[in-house]
This record gives structure tokens, C-alpha cells and sequence, in this order.
């Protein structure tokens, strides 16, 4: 309730994403306008939350006669990216780190993979695909003293992120992409995480297909 | 606000994985009772909610003396797994996808993997590490005719699963675990549908990142 008026609160930042998502696909379909109820539909949400959210971000145009595609999509893209780009390290290069890689590299922008950590020494030595090479984890602390990461990608399992991620935090990281099944947001008010809990989401899935497609 | 009382709300089973982590953690360490409050406190949550989140499931034991952990392991286990593992196709066998198949055969319990598909002549033929062999996307319905699987995994780009939706929902399929970028969750109201936006996750961090380091 103590809310500063200009922080953006965690369930509109997290929907900025899908917004973006929407708004590229119009542009690609060569639609030009579109209504908050238009979008509402799409998101799966009202019309009254779409003007709230943009609002919360300067109102991205005129209500009344609908959001330009082009504006939408330059100030949203504006508010996910920046020129800037976050140093990121990726520790873990097993079956999902590789793959997570992909994402950091290709799909995602705003982000440079300056390195990759494992402790396996069948990995260490080797490169990625995007063409990092995999460095020792013991190395950790000496290779990014010059240069201290933004933003730390953990693919390693749950005991390993307990261990590392003080380390990581004393190293001065802002931010982690957790796939382990460490809950570090508890632990570290201060930094950003977003916890990926693929375990989770399958166990739920799990729980509601069986419940709500029984009898 | 007309919800039926046999039902449980989304959050609240998102939540159970969460539960049932920080139990299974406590078992392991040799804690026997644990009170609201204290999972509360690793949850980040309250104990009031806690309880409410437990009085949903009918309460796993009595208030007051704590819970025991080995009863709460137990019963939250029956709820999120079941003998009667859900039939599951891997739609996609790229990088991602094989490190999801390693996820639904060795980390997830209460999963079948059926089958694995993809459009790929270099992957149709191979095998997966579980050895499961990946069979040609356009054969689908005829492999899956005699028994219809429960969930579907889509690791694919987003116009594919697009186009796959409505035969996989017509196939019968009652749950979709998606990575892919499309929100299929807003297509089908009557499917169960978890989908894991990893850019949106992505880009969601690094917003958070750089808003809330400034200055």
C-alpha cells in the first residue's frame, strides 16, 4: 500500500513481455491501430487493465482513437531493451544451459554472454555454440574480477546455487535467471531473480490435468 | 467470486510444488514438525495463508502442534503425482526439447513419454538419451490413433505450435506443457495449459535489472 508512485509494480512488469509479444504479431500483420479492448482480448484481461498498465509507463498515446502499432511497439521495446546490454554469465553448460544459451544469444536481446562456468571437466575447455568457451567454476572470481557481471544464469542443481549464489552476490551480480530449484528470491531481497521452476510447472500441470478432467 | 467450493484456486496449486520442495528439504535435514509460521517464513509468505492454502486439501493435520512433515510429504505427494502416470508426447526435439525429455523422465514424476516428434529429417530416426525414438511430425495422428496421449510438449516456434493446436486439442489431448511463444492458454479455456515463456522471463529480469539499479 506504501507503493512509490514511480515503481512499476512486479504483475504489470511481468505482462509487458505479452504486450510486446501481441504488439510484434499485429506489425507483422501489417495492422496499424488497435483498442484497449482489441488487446484485452488477446492478453485475456480487460480493457480497463491494458489503460492502467500503458498508464503506468506514460500512457503510450491517445485513449480514445487506439494505440498507434509503431508507437506501442517503439516504447515498449524501449522499456524491455536498451542499448546497453547486461553482462551475463551462464553457470552450468549441461543439456538446459546449452540450450538457455540459445535463448541469451538469439532470441533474446539486451544480453551478452561474456562467459560459461561449469565444474565438469568433460565441459571445461570446451565452447558453446554462440561460441563462448566453458571456463572452470573454480576460475569463477578471478575471471570476472576486471569485468563484474550483471546478471548470472544458473542451470546447475539446487545445492550447487546454494553454494554460489552468496559468492555471486558478494561478486556484486544484480540479477539472476534461476533454473535451479533454489528459491533464491527469499534469500536476497535486494536482487532481482526470476525463479524458473520447470519442476513446478510440471507438477502442477500435473495436479490440474488429472483434477479438472476427472469425472 | 462464484467459484465452486470443491475447486482450488490456480495460485494456490501453484503453490504446492513450492510446499512440497521445502517439506521434502526438511525431511531430508531430519525436521519432524514444522509450524505455519515457520513455512511461512521460508515460503515468503504468511502463516494465515499457510493454513488457508492447507485448509483447501482438508488441513494435513491439526492446528496448533504443527505439522509433521512426513504426513505433509505424504499427502502433498498424493496430491501433485499419481500411480496412473499421464500419457505424454515431446512435440519438438531440438535443444530445448531434449533437455525438457530429460525433465519429464528423470526429474518429474507422474509422466509417460510416449512419443517424440519433430519436422527434421536430421532428428526423425534418432533417439532420445531416455530412448525414445523421435518419428516424423506428419505421422502424428496415426501413431498417437490407438492411444490418445494426456499432455503434449511443445517445443517448437510458435506459427508450428499455432498450426498443431487445434489437431493435438482434437486428438484428444487434455494438457499442453508450452515453451513455445505462443499463448495457447487464451485459445483453449477448457484445456489445461502451463506455458513457460522463457524471452518473456528473459526480458521481464532484464526490465527489473535495469530500473531497479539505477541510481
Amino acid at each position: 500500500m506504501s507503493v512509490t508512485s514511480n515503481k512499476v509494480s512486479l504483475p504489470v512488469i511481468k505482462r509487458l513481455p505479452k504486450y510486446y509479444r501481441y504488439v510484434l504479431e499485429m506489425q507483422k500483420n501489417g495492422v496499424v491501430k488497435v483498442s484497449s479492448s482489441e488487446l484485452a482480448r488477446m492478453m485475456g484481461t480487460t480493457a480497463s487493465q491494458v489503460r492502467q498498465d500503458f498508464n503506468c509507463f506514460g500512457g503510450f498515446g491517445q485513449q480514445g482513437i487506439g494505440y498507434h502499432i509503431d508507437v506501442l511497439a517503439d516504447q515498449i521495446s524501449k522499456l524491455l531493451f536498451s542499448e546497453n546490454k547486461l553482462d551475463t554469465i551462464l553457470i552450468g553448460t549441461g543439456r538446459l544451459g546449452r540450450a538457455i544459451s540459445g535463448y541469451l544469444t538469439a532470441e533474446a536481446r539486451g544480453y551478452h554472454l561474456m562467459a560459461a562456468f561449469d565444474k565438469s571437466p568433460e565441459e571445461i575447455g570446451k565452447t558453446l555454440d554462440c561460441g563462448v568457451p566453458i571456463s572452470n567454476i573454480a576460475d569463477l572470481e578471478a575471471l570476472c574480477a576486471g569485468r563484474v557481471p550483471d546478471v548470472a544464469v544458473l542451470c546447475i542443481p539446487r545445492d550447487s546455487a546454494r553454494q554460489l549464489a552468496p559468492i555471486l552476490v558478494g561478486m556484486g551480480i544484480k540479477g539472476f535467471w534461476n533454473f535451479s530449484h533454489y528459491d533464491l528470491s527469499v534469500d536476497y531481497e535486494g536482487i532481482t531473480v526470476e525463479n524458473v521452476h520447470l519442476g513446478d510447472s510440471l507438477m502442477t500441470l500435473g495436479y490440474r490435468v488429472r483434477n479438472e478432467h476427472q469425472d
